[in-house]
């Protein structure tokens, strides 16, 4: 972040201001009714300097959210190599991002997410739009939202279970044997074309909204890019 | 519970009295160090008061965790017809206590144990013994207590985005198609001999205490209930 000459005391406190007023708009007007200049105007302060500390809406949003890893980059990443290893590779990133200092927002996302409406409908949006649609776009398979939200269970019931409540063996196990045991799980729910033949209806009256919107359209079965 | 003769707010306060001394002897000392006769002196009652209204330690326990069923009488009913279909069966109950008016204080057991360490420590002890070690003892598997935690990290994922973050498309789905989901996976935990065969090594320093203790003595690799 370039230097701007304001003593950090101020920086700091605008910087939350601006962050208050979008959490507020974001929880009330959803992702798509938000803009930086409602935001800006919200907080006085100029939209320009809005872009400063956030670079854009996106930004904004992940920052809202206090999601410590940008989904833009580590899931390209993650699934570069393609489809065959996938799920291990996913938990691992997972078990060194709580693990390494950049992680440790995360303990504080799920206290706020699980003790607030607001904060758990701007994850949910976040997650679902950056996170699960990204995901779903870039596997190219059948259900993918459906295949991503199954992913992220696994994955936050481990946090909880080794993180918040701390339960062993899996609180003390070795990152190796949790990727070992749950590696294959993901690798099923992301790959196995069984986990979608088995769900005839796999909704009921309220669509799936953002991830469904974007990844639906171009339903393939193939598997083009494993191995 | 027999009519005691008082009237119902007096009943309400000191039974609650006597909640607030044993959450506070259970985080402190652990299961094992704590007594009815201690908790009734802390909450100024007779401790034939404390069994009145608890019946036993085990249930005093039980009401300090605010945990909805009690696993002496699910577990035994969900094992009872062998292994095939356990999955499916878990889910199944764990979908159903959820959605039934009985499940409305897991939402609260949940918050509380994100928010506040001590309730963590509660849960975290009941789980083990309660829950996991019973589980474990009556899998005759071998790794049972790595098999019931790794079972409760799905379940405790899938409450995360069903009911507390609301993600689509888990949130809406049927119980059938979430059963048809999530039951393979938890029957893999449950019965697959891989899930240990890739673990080495399955624990650090720490070892894993209360499920162990109990479970890990006879440990059997035979399948004898299934089917």
């Amino acid at each position: 972040m370039p230097r701007t000459g304001r003593r950090p005391g101020t920086t700091g406190r605008t910087r939350e201001r601006i962050l208050q007023a979008a959490r507020q708009d974001f929880s009330n007007a959803g992702y798509d009714g938000v803009t930086i200049r409602g935001i800006a105007a919200q907080a006085k302060v100029d939209p320009a300097l809005v872009l400063h500390y956030f670079e854009s809406k996106d930004g904004m949003f992940r920052a809202a959210v206090e999601f410590p890893v940008d989904p833009k980059e580590f899931i390209p990443r993650l699934l570069a190599p393609g489809l065959d290893g996938l799920g291990e590779r996913l938990v691992k990133f997972f078990l060194e991002t709580w693990d390494s200092p950049t992680g440790s927002p995360l303990l504080g996302l799920i206290r706020s997410v699980v003790a607030n409406e607001e904060a758990a409908a701007i994850l949910r949006e976040f997650v679902t739009r950056e996170v699960l649609a990204r995901i779903a776009k870039a596997l190219e398979l059948d259900h993918p939202e459906l295949r991503a939200s199954l992913v992220a269970s696994q994955l936050v019931g481990l946090a909880m279970l080794r993180y918040v409540v701390k339960v062993e063996p899996l609180a003390s196990a070795r990152m190796k044997d949790v990727v070992a045991w749950l590696g294959p799980t993901l690798q099923h729910y992301l790959t196995d074309p069984n986990v979608t033949r088995l769900s005839r209806a796999p909704r009921r009256q309220s669509p799936s909204r953002g991830a469904g919107d974007r990844a639906r359209s171009p339903r393939r079965s193939s598997r083009s890019r494993s191995g």
